[in-house]
């Protein structure tokens, strides 16, 4: 190690040196489907300060994939800073000089969240398929006991992309009275046809690999296979046609050149080898029964409930902003207009704005000058308006 | 069985009762990428009569899933008539009173044709992956030679879509004198980075299963769980958004609402249940070490050979016509568009068509006025034109 390696993470406008911490709520949850936990953990990461008037924090909500561990680094030889630290830092979009950020990984996650690969207490062994069924909702409702433990009674914001865009619109509506903004990003009000067919696309995979076991499988020992498989086919639908084929087009690699014929399908393209490294990777950080459990979450979340999203969205206090990108198509545009639309219906404060990039669904977790813009402007905008609840 | 039944398939307008043909070429067929077979069999379907001068056929391709029974019905209990029943017989598009229609199984195929999955006369046993790898331009050598035996000098016209329309290109560019006209739909000059992606999760999905056991398996006791989730993902790419959500939106089963506890991760949704039957019953009709070597051809597919496609339509003497369909996205109207504007370029006679449709890739298989317009007029102006080769 040396200081040139180890300053980028250091260095003004850097979050730097980071920890997680683990809250414990030990009262019952009950979950919205059926089910209770006698308690729970939600693993956490802060930055910035909170200030006097408990009035400057900001949830910061993460996707399918994601965790709570959302900027800085562990430790000075950790290359590897948190997944939105483009984002937020002292002087970034989310300003951690201003605002105190906060960020959990959700319940029925894997990344130190009760979900399934936690012991339930009442077995001494891991829950697996008798975790309760959760949703986002009952994400949203674990995550406010957080907030309470914190002392935290109004959010600045509420934000979130993909489905941390779904938990920014639900805490909302949810707690319309602690949420005075949200952001929601690449997200949806509901999970299309097309979006559920390839999340079940992923849990068949993952089912009908025999490591999976029902759910009962040690760590590492699980349905590795079938988990990577589900990973490389849904990393495709985070990206998008030209992304790709910017990124690899036709390359070839050159070791397959000098392969045998036994090799024939082995890896061949760089596309190709690109996404069994997302595979490979997402199985030692990922357990297959939260993946499971969490885009099961996704297909049913539905913001309306079933009818027209006026009618929920009408308890909403928060001003809102929805920004969809011209290439998602994982959740298109449409899609996240519609959402906005729904709320000027509803006689709401709300913005829709549209970024023509041409990543696809991972576009709002790229470095994007005219996502920052309207991050930071929409954010500090809020410091000069009346606010509900003071 | 009674006269109401049958009466569709057999009524004016319907090609009406086949038959299959196997053509066996007893001649050594080197592969493009090395590897040789002693002879190899085509299964083959004709509709529609060879007129005296031997120029009224037309030559179709199947695309990656399909056969050679492309119209009419096998026997008057079968409900399911041919992939392209609604485009050819008497009177239609492709109008079996006028010309002699033609398909057969491509080679690596398991319908009929050799294949992976066929018996190798030397050893007595399955090929398996000792199969030569094939391409699209081998297809086409194999399909010249039950050409020649059909004793028909010029195609009056070549058509396909998906990889039937890399077919119908490839033969325009191997055998310009022998294709007068082509029709290419829902295609594209070479497999995008995005489709060979999906087509890398396939086939990881198939060899990680079990019993793939490299290639080596008995009928029936393949990789039949890792064929079903390739399929179940593919399906998705030959449908659009638009069409699942007008097709299922968020529908759920009834069935599923009685189900235990124990079904949560079962079919909840009628779009999963659509796609589990698609992949189900495509393991009763597909080998999978076939799709593993046809979805390999695909991905090798380049027609320019790693250069501009101009140079290899320069060869080509037939006209064109390609259509796209806007809500394709697996070959979007861009990829059917450019070969066009490159065939232009290089003086030839073509035509784009971009049909607004909102099925995505299928669009080309389903009912479609529009299409069927374009077709049978592209068709019937080559009457009037003066042939290249009489």
């Amino acid at each position: 190690m040396n200081d040139a390696e180890v300053a980028p993470v250091l260095e003004e406008g850097e979050v730097g040196l980071v920890e997680y911490h683990d809250f414990v709520s030990e009262e019952p949850f009950a979950f919205e489907e059926g089910g209770e936990l006698p308690g729970f953990t939600l693993r956490y990461e802060t930055y910035g300060k909170l200030n006097a008037a408990r009035d400057n924090a900001i949830f910061i909500f993460h996707a399918l994939s994601g965790d709570h561990h959302c900027a800085g680094v562990y430790s000075l030889q950790d290359a590897k800073p948190g997944w939105w630290n483009n984002m937020i830092g002292p002087g970034k979009p989310i300003d951690t000089s201003k605002y105190f950020v906060l960020c959990s990984n959700c319940l029925g996650g894997c990344q130190g969240s009760t979900g399934p690969s936690s012991i339930n207490p009442a077995t001494g062994r891991r829950f697996g398929l008798s975790f309760p069924q959760v949703s986002v909702r009952d994400m949203v409702r674990a995550q406010s006991r957080l907030l309470d433990h914190l002392g935290i009674e109004t959010l600045h914001c509420a934000i979130g992309g993909s489905m941390g865009g779904m938990q920014a619109l639900q805490w909302a509506i949810e707690y319309p009275d602690r949420v005075r903004s949200l952001i929601a990003m690449a997200t949806t009000s509901r999970q299309s046809a097309q979006a559920i067919a390839f999340n079940e696309v992923g849990r068949c995979a993952i089912v009908q690999d025999p490591g999976w076991h029902e759910g009962d499988y040690e760590p590492g020992q699980g349905p590795n296979l079938g988990l990577a498989v589900a990973r490389m086919m849904a990393h495709i639908t985070y990206l998008s046609d030209e992304g790709l084929d910017r990124k690899f087009g036709r390359v070839r690699r050159r070791e397959r050149e000098s392969a045998g014929a036994g090799g024939y399908f082995d890896v061949e393209f760089e596309v190709e080898s690109y996404l069994r490294y997302q595979g490979k990777s997402f199985v030692n950080r990922f357990d297959a029964n939260s993946y499971l459990y969490i885009s099961k979450a996704l297909d049913r979340f539905d913001l309306g409930q079933g009818g027209p999203i006026e009618e929920v969205v009408d308890k909403m206090q928060a001003r809102a902003l929805v920004v969809g990108f011209t290439s998602d198509w994982l959740f298109p545009p449409r899609q996240n207009r519609e959402i906005v639309h729904a709320m000027i219906r509803a006689g709401k404060n709300a913005s829709y704005a549209e970024i023509d990039m041409d990543l696809g669904h991972d576009s709002f977790l790229v470095r994007a000058p005219a996502l920052y813009e309207l991050v930071s402007g929409f954010l500090a905008a809020d410091e000069h308006l009346p606010r509900a609840h003071a």
